[in-house]
């Protein structure tokens, strides 16, 4: 099934809310570049159905939601998607997300969320729902875990946004970088061989000079000068349950902690390079996508919410009807005034739908009166419904039969997951570590 | 392994963070409690190690917990807990727990958690940690969902919690109220009956007074005066893909959400007995506790963190020790001053482990100066190890075997694990409704 996957070197991970039918702005703004993606061997790609996320918002009516993932799915094969080539999944199948939200909103500071702008933005202008919940706040926490629960050790993985939409990844990015410090700080194994006891000494003594912390190390480990083997250590010499190396570990991560990391790192002096942090989560990269501009019929931005939308299933006639009304440049007045297509939106869409020669036709038709803008947007409309065509037919097969598009999303989800769980047990032994403690005790010489 | 507990009819959730040994504070604060709960045929009891609340404030370093649960289940077997009386699990590894709180925080108003007085308190007062994080505000709402994964239909519902804990529960109840009312209102069934035709126009009359989505209704479904069978309707009739009972259905939720459920059953008049809220969870109930006074050897709140409690793996030397500095009637000042039991920390003690002859000489002796405060002391402590003794001689059975102490946790996990998935599934057809929407895919006509 995912044959063809194994040489792919960097991760791609999207997702879009169901609120319903995709729109022609939705494929020249998102889909049009996940095929691209897909189609590239060196992505990996997985695209989703954030269902979760639409409860962030629509939490007092749910009704809509399993339908509308089945249109939005329908959507995404109509618009030629494949899941041979990306792995198309539902949110809430995969419930490692769940958990690995939970973990990250241990670590993410509030204020970051506050002062997310669309959240305030949305906070302010949003007055039909009541957005001042828990969960809407955590929205970003939330897309980030959906994003870096698909990380692989030493596989870039990126998300494909506009401009508009940098600042969330970065947001993830730091919520990540925050986690990692936390649950990944380490002090390397190398500070403790025979030939680094120089290196060692001098960190304790550094470690040692620091607040309360450092007193306690000073009184058990610093205070002795000399090399305990932490395979054979008597636990005994310290008074504590723990060894001497593990004291070491957690006054470091202590310090580091206190002091931040990079002050941490400067304190250490030559010792820094015994201390880092393991990349438990990766930080997902920015991929930058330049998307056509395809306003709606009425010249504002393209939503269903607006009525000005073309949906991918739009029926011909529908699609003559209205774009006939469609809005044009308003200083053509009367079919006398020429006009001009840069401002033209019935010119935006012939610039996607149409063949070179009938944009210059338009175009020059416009600025000359030469053509009227009834003929123009005809022709415009003959273009993108030649567009549509095999996209819609595409749609109409899976509106038929839709078991292919349940089987799609029950398939593609236990592939996602088998990612998300593998993810999950590298988090969750990061925070806990159960794995070693169990090995201490399985190990223990006391046992039954 | 769980056949003693079928007949049992209502059900017990607490659970405790893993902070390391517990001492008699917790014992007599709590787990006195749970086993005598446990030992009750009418009780399902789970018991449960936060470990993921421990996160929320210890999230910056986390290396002590897997140690600390290993600790605290073998302080919960020590005090007498029994995994064959009750469910003895880790939160983290019933994962459901994470979605459920997810969902749970779409519903939690942001007020109602800034307003929990313990947040404000420890906002405040913690200044070792930074407790401005988005997963320490949602404390409450995981703490809703660890107790409502219990949830059972038809089954109370119970936290056993002392008087300052009350209001945490009820905010658990408004969390559930909510919850319930935004995926569980419900139109009847039987106002599409035949024989409530005249229920049905009227309740449809009253949907169509109200608003915008009146008058849609107003427009399709209330304006027709007969009788639609919902299974053969025709959905051309309404020009939109939904049967006008669907369409009822919503409109009676939109409006009982617009206008609350207790206005919507009031403008329904005669008719509100069609519309109700299904319990999906349960609202759990206090279970109010009367625990003994036992204050810290300094006279103050018994706590690991003042260094002022007596663990239950204490030894009888260190007993002695510690107990021999502790306070007493700070108005008994030489060995000649008679005193005051009644405001004597050793004498809370007494009550604890004396027998009453004991307690009666101690009380007496003290009030007429005819014992010392050494003496006293001294014969508190023999009583006190003598309690003591049994409980620490199953601590050391279980701390030489700690892997019968990890089967313990993973058997009741298990356990735990599949009450959870019961509920989650519940949950998530309330939220989703995919079984429902399943079934309709595949029983639909023109499938492949």
């Amino acid at each position: 099934m995912a044959s063809g996957l194994e040489e792919k070197k960097k991760r791609v991970v999207s997702g879009m809310r169901p609120t319903g039918k995709l729109h022609i702005g939705h494929y020249f703004g998102a889909l049009q570049n996940w095929v691209r993606l897909q189609n590239d061997p060196t992505y990996e790609c997985f695209y989703f159905i954030a269902d979760w996320h639409a409860l962030t918002s629509d939490y007092a009516d749910t009704s809509a939601v399993a339908q509308n993932t089945i249109e939005i799915v329908t959507d995404y094969l109509a618009a030629g998607l494949d899941p041979q080539k990306c792995v198309i999944f539902q949110q809430s199948l995969v419930p490692e997300h769940a958990e690995l939200h939970l973990l990250l909103s241990m670590v993410t500071p509030l204020g970051w969320l506050e002062r997310v702008p669309t959240y305030k933005e949305q906070i302010e202008n949003v007055t039909n729902k009541d957005l001042h919940t828990y969960g809407f706040l955590g929205y970003p926490t939330l897309q980030t875990a959906d994003i870096v629960i698909y990380s692989e050790e030493g596989t870039p993985l990126f998300v494909p946004v506009g401009e508009d939409q940098v600042s969330h990844v970065e947001l993830s990015r730091e919520i990540v970088r925050r986690f990692n410090f936390f649950n990944g700080f380490e002090t390397k194994a190398a500070l403790r061989s025979q030939e680094n006891f120089g290196s060692y000494k001098r960190a304790l003594a550094k470690l040692a000079s620091d607040g309360p912390e450092g007193k306690l190390l000073a009184s058990t480990a610093a205070s002795k000068q000399k090399w305990i083997d932490p395979e054979t250590v008597d636990l005994s010499l310290f008074g504590v349950p723990v060894s001497e190396w593990d004291l070491v570990q957690s006054e470091a991560h202590q310090l580091a902690n206190r002091i931040g990391l990079e002050n941490f790192l400067q304190r250490m002096g030559e010792e820094a390079i015994f201390f880092g942090g393991l990349e438990i989560l990766v930080e997902p990269g920015v991929m930058l996508t330049q998307t056509p501009r395809i306003p709606g019929l009425d010249g504002r931005k393209m939503s269903k919410s607006y009525g000005n939308a073309i949906t991918l299933s739009e029926s011909d006639d529908d699609i003559r009807k209205k774009t006939k009304v469609m809005v044009t440049d308003p200083a053509r007045k009367r079919r006398t005034d020429p006009g001009n297509p840069d401002v033209c939106p019935v010119y935006d869409w012939h610039k996607l739908f149409s063949s070179p020669d009938t944009l210059k036709w338009a175009a020059e038709g416009c600025r000359t009166a030469g053509i009227g803008c009834i003929e123009c947007k005809a022709k415009m409309a003959d273009h993108l419904i030649e567009w549509i065509t095999p996209v819609r037919e595409r749609r109409v097969q899976y509106e038929q039969h839709p078991k292919r598009v349940l089987e799609v999303i029950d398939d593609g989800s236990k592939r996602a997951r088998v990612e998300a769980q593998k993810t999950m047990a590298r988090v969750r032994e990061a925070v806990f570590g159960w794995q070693k403690k169990r090995k201490e005790v399985m190990s223990d010489g006391v046992e039954s």
